[in-house]
């Protein structure tokens, strides 16, 4: 098994590389003026399986060089392929709001499911989908990130995870599980097994805590921006956040911390500076599982 | 027949609409935060044939929309789908020069083959190739634009098409042929039928011509910029540039017209500030007739 990395994301990869025990392969990668992908991949691939390593955020160019290079592999005689996407794009439509809008979740399943053998990612964006089987024509691995998030938290002193909404518990729920710590639901607060209504005696219980915002995608931040506000009005420190998916749309990471906000740290699903929790460790097995459930299919 | 354009080049669409006779359909389009696509396409698509009108400049987000759109056109009950794409990206990469190197060329073709039923470009760079059908498995049609570009040089007083080396003696000719000019390739010069080896006296006898630099593609524009100093040099006065393709790598716009160049003029293949040379009337019969050919073929 060999390890091909397609962007720049190299901390990632050598990680992976690492916790896999595959080598990583040599890529050459660039762009010509018009746009248009060149790919040198001075190696001989034939007969090796290959974990094809991409994130992707601002997904087309990714889209288009996984294609490309899954092509290539076969053309070069490479074995089983397994992408491991950590954000996995294009799960956002998944119905028809409007008769003429586009599923793009179906089409972008049915791209890749040509191009590779499986797939491995963390916490897709699954809303009206119960599984990526529904879209995906390849076997996969669903990965999440509550136990990395939760073995970070277990870092910091006092940890107090908080959802921003009803929602958001059973995410809360998880990643306090994981760190061991207390959690609380904004207009319902929890504390083992009592159920409360917030209220600022309550939250004042927690002023020596370090309250912690955490959701799966971080695009705009108004959410956890408007939730930290909230906090700090009722007298919490000014809350961590964070991110599996560091999305941030333009602006947003500085919108953020100009607000009360302590830090943001995010998984390295997608590569971001606010990149602190590593998911290499998490992928390793499910990628090795996935490749053995592709070979004893074949 | 209808006409879907996946890009801004509005006024191209209009001209090709009104060439073909086929209602332009309406089209919401836009990213989302983290670059995916969104399309609406509000109308009643079920058993009409529909041109695809895609500029594949800077290709990767516009092959992607191909990609949606087809497929989402075929689930809404479109009949034919025929790509229009002026300038067809990825021909570049037609053998590997290093034995890893990747046949973007083949792997786009395949890709485009399978979303859409015919394709029609213009000028496409045939290398190494001698036809599309070497990689595209779907029937399409190849248009010159000599003769627009020709129509385009009528207009001007005494125009000399000039070709910069050897290799361009065909473009030159052809386009000198539609124009009705005479034409002058470097290193050697031709008038009608005589041949005679570059020199100032020669050259001297077109000083009240307007000399033309004309290339299919012009990306750093280099070839055009040493051309037109060498011309100048030799008393001809500041040449004019045509270009089938309008790419311009970053910078090439700015540093050519810094240079000895009286004006940079280039069909609507790619969109561009100096597009003057309209092709949708070039366009327009070669896609009714392609269409024809695949209905006939079902």
């Amino acid at each position: 098994m060999k390890l091909l990395c397609l962007d720049q994301h190299q901390a990632m990869a050598t990680a992976l590389s690492s916790a896999l025990g595959a080598e990583q392969l040599p890529l050459e990668q660039r762009h010509f003026p018009d746009g248009e992908l060149y790919f040198n991949l001075p190696a001989d691939v034939s007969g090796e399986d290959i974990v094809l390593l991409c994130h992707l955020h601002q997904p087309n160019d990714p889209a288009m060089a996984i294609w490309f290079l899954a092509r290539h592999l076969r053309d070069m005689g490479a074995g089983n392929i397994i992408l491991v996407a950590p954000y996995l794009a294009y799960m956002r439509q998944d119905i028809r709001f409007q008769p003429g809008e586009c599923l793009t979740s179906k089409y972008f399943a049915e791209l890749i499911s040509q191009a590779v053998d499986g797939l491995t990612t963390i916490d897709p964006h699954l809303h009206r989908y119960n599984s990526l089987d529904e879209i995906y024509r390849i076997p996969s691995r669903v990965l999440h990130a509550t136990d990395a998030i939760g073995d970070y938290l277990r870092t910091l002193a006092k940890p107090l995870v908080i959802g921003p909404d009803a929602e958001s518990e059973q995410w809360a729920t998880a990643v306090a599980n994981a760190a061991g710590c207390d959690y609380l639901v904004l207009n319902k607060q929890r504390s083992g097994d009592r159920e409360v209504a917030i209220d600022v005696p309550d939250i004042r219980h927690y002023q020596q805590h370090t309250p912690v915002l955490v959701d799966d995608i971080v695009s705009t931040g108004r959410t956890m921006l408007r939730t930290a506000e909230q906090l700090v009005q009722q007298g919490l420190p000014k809350p961590l956040c964070i991110a599996v998916h560091a999305v941030f749309a333009e602006g947003a990471e500085q919108e953020m911390r100009a607000g009360p906000i302590a830090d943001i740290v995010s998984c390295d699903c997608i590569p971001h500076p606010s990149n602190r929790i590593a998911t290499a460790g998490l992928l390793a097995p499910a990628i090795n599982d996935l490749m053995d459930q592709i070979r004893r299919s074949i």
